[in-house]
């Protein structure tokens, strides 16, 4: 395989363990973080300054305002023939923007949705690519050089905008996974006649039709507290969740169990709950039932 | 309309009002209750005794063992052409037990479900019956006098059981109603550019397609307790409910608003979430995501 | 009350109901539509060129493009201290935009979510009102004019875009009481002990927790079709329903029922569902089910 | 490990199977069925006569009737010291019934809930346990016969009752994943930009937090039929599902995305909505919308 050269931007949590898997792999990455301890380099221009044209800059900072920001100033940078990677979190809908403002100037443009969370940099990241091919190309000893072994964890999505809009379709699935095991989990830890929940779930790893890598999580959480007494159940969410059920609403898709997660969610961050508080004020108005006082 | 002659074994907040209300239309109510002091006679045989046959005896306690027990003792107390009317909440499958029960006695069993709670006494209480066309019609100057004036109010709604079942599945409606208006409102308090949610909820009353009793006595509630700032948001259900998923269930009948409606209420019931305990352990295990302690 | 002038955009069956009740009330309407037919004047510029500085204008076209363009048009035609009204079903969102391009130019706006349907003409239009207001006062008149005669029907909710946000809820809120009546319908039909659903619908219009106008529709329906045979389950959604899905997730406010409603939709206008492909590709994977045909 | 000797009733697809991965692993089985070319013996008093005391004998016949059927007939044929294990589908709720009547005749009972489909013979089967320790212990060379190689795929779940419990929330959790493995497909083929969905999920199955099982034969019936339009969206379900909720509601614990998983079925039987008729029906009374005809 070819050595390649790659800007990277962001070196963070994810950023920095990806710079790692692709350096091991035998290429040369040039990292700029806004954390000076981190980066290689001073600026955006002076990590552009170090590369050979054309070039090839993946961008892995938050979605949103940081992203644009920093393809903003990578359109000023970079010339006609270079190639910018947004491997963050953006929304699709940002992939067709970007990848306009820089085609404008002859810059080409891939989105990269990127998952592997904190056992990326042993297993390999898996990645959901978007672009047009010739741009997709060039980046493919680093797509390589980051997926994981084997004939699975790359896809060439389609186009711009297609990998983070499957990256995005995959942590919905994923909330649904999560919500499917958590539902069953609380209703077996209710009944009595179940007395061991754990060694339940750690025997549905073998066999079953729901063996998975979550439930090899969920036994691993519950090797370390068996009943989950430490956590409060709190459960924050990413954009692509909330994405997920937009996208669907735009297309007229139904999504009933991915969107009762994400609004599990929601109701899991409540102290207390406003529509709740409705229901039991109605119920009180036409049936003298009792209600608790918020002081209680 | 001929002055009759009834029996009412429970004579709490509902049986209560409903003697006062078959009184004041000219019939005469025997009226039983545990409690001495409510009660106009010692026991269910002292109750028998005081009605002439063909007897009419109507049954308004709770559902389950209660209902039982009193129909176990009135087939033996009763007879031949009597007829007992269970106006309770039970389970539309208790009805055909003890219709078949006491049929084999030659005593008819009607069914009535009853709405109207704490303004049934004046403003009438609504009933759907289910039973033989011939017991129903003997009862016809009681549900005359207990239903609201005019044209509505009353309905025979089909066979035994069908009067609870209809009952069961207004009350199913009622959930998703309470639930769509307050998850309304909780949005609408939710944004900044609304200022006056009471008086949008109060301006609803008249020209709109959602105007409803419900929707008068939010308006209500909100003019007590203008965001319901007294209240913790926590509801009860009653076998209703759930009985009316569980009949959904039994006929693949989808009834996704009214299961929402009902599993919001089992969730606002608990003080910490199970299942959201094992999603924040899931994305720990997985992503590394913060999780909060159960003893913050 | 002063009689008013006021240019009217958009005579459809909305407008040119409203046209009539407003000139009914004493006011002057100059209208306008895009079919000469309809029309009082030629074009925008010659109903600006009809009313009296300060000007107050009511826009009652379609929402996104066609309002965008009338709202332009209107910004150079009108002058400072002239006062326009967005009546149609705008999103909220570009209330802001709107109020901001027009107030530079020192124009004040006003948006008004109107419910009525076809109804309004007789008994009044309900009035959800967002501005200043100052520029609310102004358009006092016109709003005493279209709204139901009574204490209600009239709001004037907050600031700008407050009037087409509780609109929006109030569609989303209407979502789930149609399917909470539509889930227990489907489910009475589907009991043999019930025999006459037409008959229980119509007792439940007075003494019951769930009467309400929608209920009174429902009958009016039955009594048309009694078990609605000569329809296919088939509904539309308008892009309110969408827009509360949006709005609750944009504020992390759980909205189960309201959801639900908006997917049976969604699932409705589907000749066959793809997504119960995959669990009828899977159940033949796993377990050797039999699938069926699309052919079939 | 010591030779067991095993009496199994039922030997359709599952019981065939399961005996032939018993004989391999060197135990000797009396297998009966009701159809003579696949019974080793005539009826079950032959089974039983062909049985050293103490006894233990499999009963792997649909749930209900049949099971109860079998279980009578043991009860008369078995002696005090003999064990009964219901392999098949049984209620949780049925377990407690058999293992009081067989137990006032001194006969063991223990119920297994059993996964692996048409996957079991090869790989073998996941086991869920419940029983007293003793009846559980006897079984242990025949469960570990069926399980699968490896440290999972095996537990004992708790008391009498918990082994079908375990299944079935096993399968409700099952129902959850596939529905949102299923939502994420039909929304990525919605989508123009995604040009490979197949590949997509293919990709999934490294690196990935959504890896699973259920994914591989995702991928595999896409291989078989790309955008599965061979089939229809038409989805059975089993009592499991639906167990599962009603124990949910008679617990108390919210289910929202195995409920949705299982109304989606419903549905999906469903030729046309009845609700969506009366949705139609409602939108057609109060905004004139256009309805659709059912002989369209």
């Amino acid at each position: 395989m070819t050595s390649m050269q790659l800007g990277l931007i962001g070196l963070g949590k994810m950023g920095g363990n990806m710079r790692e898997r692709i350096r091991r792999a035998g290429h040369t990455v040039v990292g700029y973080d806004r954390n000076p301890e981190l980066s290689d380099v001073e600026d955006l221009a002076a990590l552009v300054g170090q590369l050979q044209a054309p070039r090839t800059v993946w961008v892995m900072v938050p979605a949103g305002a940081p992203t644009q920001s920093v393809v903003d100033e990578l359109g000023g940078l970079l010339e006609a023939g270079d190639t910018v990677v947004d491997g963050g979190n953006s929304r699709w809908t940002d992939d067709e923007k970007h990848a306009a403002e820089l085609g404008a100037k002859g810059i080409g443009f891939v989105d990269a949705g990127v998952s592997g969370g904190v056992w990326g940099l042993e297993n390999g990241y898996a990645l959901m690519v978007g672009g047009e091919t010739e741009h997709v190309e060039r980046l493919q000893p680093i797509f390589e050089a980051l997926k994981p072994e084997g004939p699975y964890g790359y896809v060439h999505a389609g186009k711009v905008g297609a990998g983070h809009f499957s990256k995005m379709v995959h942590n919905g699935i994923e909330y649904a996974m999560m919500q499917a095991y958590a539902e069953g989990w609380e209703l077996l830890e209710k009944v009595d006649s179940v007395e061991n929940v754990r060694e339940v779930f750690r025997s549905w790893q073998e066999g079953t039709v729901i063996r998975s890598w979550l439930l090899d999580l969920a036994v691993d959480a519950l090797d370390e507290d068996p009943h989950l007494d430490k956590l409060r159940g709190y459960a924050e969410d990413s954009g692509e969740g909330r994405w997920t059920v937009e996208a669907a609403i735009d297309n007229a898709v139904p999504l009933p169990a991915i969107t009762a997660s994400l609004f599990a969610r929601f109701a899991s961050r409540q102290d207390d709950s406003p529509q709740m508080k409705m229901i039991a004020a109605l119920r009180n108005q036409f049936g003298g039932h009792a209600v608790e006082s918020a002081e209680k």
